[in-house]
């Protein structure tokens, strides 16, 4: 089986390489990731500028490949040109901080496991809740978890699997719940300085707000100590409300 | 009424102006866009960088102001900072290219419209599929159509309108369908250079595919000649799946 490995967080990131670790009990693991952080990316792709693929070594041995792009741009280089056969399984992660509500939509990590579900692979994206030490070995287990369950079973097509574990301790995790996307946001503030020339600027800065709470919803399972499996996919139409856009008298 | 008008081809393109233009029949225009061309950026927002604003005047008049980051960045930083009120209505456009099928995904018009949909003002995106010298009069009277039936209804919580207007003449347009975000894609190819320096890189294209066909489908209603209306929303969450997921024994 040929799993290929990504993040949003860079290819030198630590929970990267966890999950490279971890994959390899399941298969033979190809990282390919961006050579730079690119959280919040959302869903980008490069087009205006030419993509570059540079090899990382780690003790002599290849690690992988990083890419000047984004994490979608990985995916599809990867697919397209880098792997002799397609992957049978896209995983993205370990990513430092929870991807859970409105973040959805921000998330470079979420955004390369689409691409597996765009380009018709089995894809997940793992993400563990942000802590100033994070260790990622209990995210790496469920992630192995995860695929065995994932590859056991059949997605439809155009849905992936995005999984949130908590910052809490292996044997304190009470098990698995499947979710919705919730309604939980950063809540944005610019704070606005004056550079060393006189000149304003704007940093983006603000604090994370959960209103709503209930079993179904993912923040609410991390809360609770349960890693949260929410399926997802990309097709954005709002169908309850077709009908009722269609009688505004077009 | 105030309207905050924002693009992602930015502060210069012609599209973004026409709209400005139209929406000001409507009432008082904030234009706030990005400084540079920002296409297939997805729903990246610039966290590790300081946000810059530049007033930006046609013939000695203020047009609006440019920002030196993504469309939604664009949003956030104008209700937040720059407007003294927030906006009654966010549109954004007129994108040169259509936004339908997976491209949705990508597309840094959508997400300023999202954007302002997460901040519950009422908002839509605005494309007009590409040509070589497109004229953009008849999406920026439609705007003004759709902008107007917007504003006599009401969308619910946390939903939006993706428009996409065909390359065609306004009195050669059929009409407006509801329409739901079709199988339309861009299927990637990437071109492997060589550089002055005998480095290897590569370049992205592709051709679009069209696999499906059907009245309600976003890129079918252009082909036909009517003006295409998807409702879409951020809740990415694959609902009918989630009670198959729930039995994989977790």
């Amino acid at each position: 089986m040929r799993i290929l490995v990504t993040n949003d967080d860079g290819i030198h990131a630590e929970g990267l390489y966890r999950l490279a670790k971890a994959m390899a009990r399941l298969g033979e693991v190809t990282v390919v990731a961006p050579l730079i952080e690119h959280s919040a990316v959302g869903h980008a792709i490069t087009l205006t500028d030419p993509l570059r693929v540079e090899k990382v070594f780690h003790d002599g041995h290849l690690f992988g490949r990083a890419v000047n792009g984004t994490p979608a741009d990985c995916v599809k280089l990867a697919v397209r040109m880098l792997m002799h056969e397609p992957p049978d399984l896209v995983v993205s992660g370990i990513n430092h901080g929870a991807n859970t509500g409105h973040n959805v939509i921000y998330s470079g990590t979420v955004s390369a496991a689409t691409e597996g579900a765009i380009l018709a692979i089995p894809a997940f994206a793992i993400s563990r809740a942000w802590s100033l030490e994070p260790d990622f070995s209990p995210a790496a287990e469920i992630a192995v978890e995860v695929a065995e369950r994932l590859l056991a079973h059949h997605l439809p097509d155009g849905v992936l699997l995005n999984v949130n574990v908590p910052a809490i301790a292996r044997d304190e995790i009470r098990g698995f719940r499947v979710t919705e996307q919730g309604q939980g946001r950063f809540v944005e503030t610019f704070e606005a300085r004056v550079d060393p020339r006189g000149k304003q600027y704007f940093w983006q800065a603000g604090e994370t707000v959960i209103p709503d709470h209930g079993e179904t919803i993912d923040d609410t399972a991390l809360e609770e100590g349960y890693v949260a499996i929410t399926p997802i996919h990309f097709d954005l139409t709002a169908r309850p409300f077709m009908a009722e856009l269609a009688s505004w008298g077009w």
